[in-house]
């Protein structure tokens, strides 16, 4: 397996990084097999990095020219039946590989953060990557122990951000209109749902809570969700530079930004114990 | 303690359902006092159950009269100086409290679900409700070792369900276009943001995701939430039977209606384990 960046100084450093990232898991006992991080070779050029490859993971800055240069440069270097894979979050693919002879094999695979934590991965063909391409990146991902999601369309955030977005902008909301603080909105998740989509997915989660499941739930409940849907509001940005600034005091009364580090340790134990505990209990069932 | 229900079969049920409660806690180590069983009382009248509280919770069902009788009957029953809380999640308080001379002692104390494993408890005062009384509610839950938070005011949907319910809306709304299925969606959160979530809230989350923490991620990135909430769409219900029995469909090929109670333990043995794991990470540190 081959890095490369174009910046000496992120390639020097990357071995470190891995290394990191291999120690959190290894702390929990969910071991690293010893030859991973000497399987990884530093390259010194793109070509150098990419000529043997047969898959590719592209990640640079959210830039579109940047992605439509490197994406046809890739294909010219990439062996042919290699997969051209892109971490974006936000551009859609059709976006930077519309003219590429082998824009068939290009596909998003955007992982979550952070990634040696998090199993799931979006895969988001654009129309006209390779069905065959779609199939084989699910094998691998489930190969490695990833959790494979297909996104069958090109929309702004993906579901994932979507999704995160949905909850962060309720949450924003609420803050604005001075209904809850941001550490009693996030306390709501952080010592509740969060609990159970630890394990269960918001579907699953309500699923369980009537005797009918997600039907009756929602015969029983569903008008809650129907009467906000239904709430009449402008479409507007909801970030003001004034609310920016409240989480931003809010948050750094918490956490002065030199603990920031700290706290990202702190995070990657408990999430790696998480998992550890999750594989340790699917084993036992 | 005492404990009261209308209906005597409920009542005759009650303590097989607590020992059940703190069976899911002893299991995994957190320990229930060996004598909190014994401490409580079935009261077979309404009367009997409340005559020496000084804390009340009410729990009937979510009908506006039903809260409304038994919140006049609680107040001339209930000892002066006690406390009338309500675990309604859809009611404001001052729908049905308002015309009572013990109005200021009434409060919302609205547990989740399940409510053993679940710390956080939202707290939403009416207009009258004491400052002296949340204040009361506030030490009392968290000498309990629950989570409150306050809700200031009395929104639809309160604090909690709202936050689910704008993540819900947005997998719902994915799910009747097409994007992506049921079980990709919940993925999404069990096998990612679920394992972030269970041990820092959402904006504690995306605080991490930046060097100079939540302003800085915003100002990169909040552009996605602006445009998400600026989407144009017509306020509308989202729930169609067509996708209530697409989604009914799909929860119960992965899960038939007859394994849900054995879901629920295998969630709550989960939930118990990972609360015991929080609580010795926590001491650890």
């Amino acid at each position: 397996m081959a890095v490369y960046d174009a910046d000496p100084a992120t390639r020097a450093r990357a071995l470190d990084t891995l290394a990191a990232y291999a120690e959190d898991l290894n702390r929990v006992g969910l071991t690293v097999p010893a030859d991973s991080l000497t399987r990884v070779r530093i390259a010194t050029t793109l070509a150098d990095c990419v000529a043997h490859a047969d898959y590719v993971q592209e990640s640079v800055p959210e830039k579109l020219d940047l992605k439509r240069a490197l994406f046809s440069e890739l294909d010219a270097l990439v062996p042919a039946g290699a997969i051209l894979a892109s971490s974006t979050s936000a551009l859609g693919m059709s976006r930077f590989t519309a003219e590429l002879s082998g824009r068939g094999r290009c596909v998003i695979v955007h992982p979550a953060t952070p990634p040696h934590m998090m199993p799931v991965v979006e895969i988001v063909p654009s129309p006209w990557t390779d069905t065959a391409v779609v199939e084989r990146i699910f094998a691998l991902m489930e190969s490695l122990g990833q959790t494979p999601v297909l996104v069958n369309k090109e929309i702004a955030g993906f579901a994932m951000n979507r999704m995160q977005g949905a909850l962060l902008i309720e949450m924003f909301r609420l803050i604005e209109a001075g209904v809850i603080s941001a550490d009693h909105a996030d306390k709501l998740i952080s010592d509740g749902f969060g609990l159970r989509w630890a394990f269960l997915g918001p579907l699953e989660g309500v699923d369980l809570n009537a005797p009918g499941g997600i039907a009756d739930y929602l015969h029983r409940f569903g008008h809650m969700f129907d009467d906000m849907a239904m709430e009449v509001r402008e479409p507007g940005p909801v970030l003001t530079p004034d609310l920016i600034a409240r989480l931003d005091a809010e948050m750094r009364a918490k956490l002065p930004l030199e603990g920031i580090e700290a706290k990202r340790s702190w995070r990657n134990r408990r999430m790696a114990a998480l998992q550890k505990m999750r594989r340790d209990m699917q084993s036992e069932a």
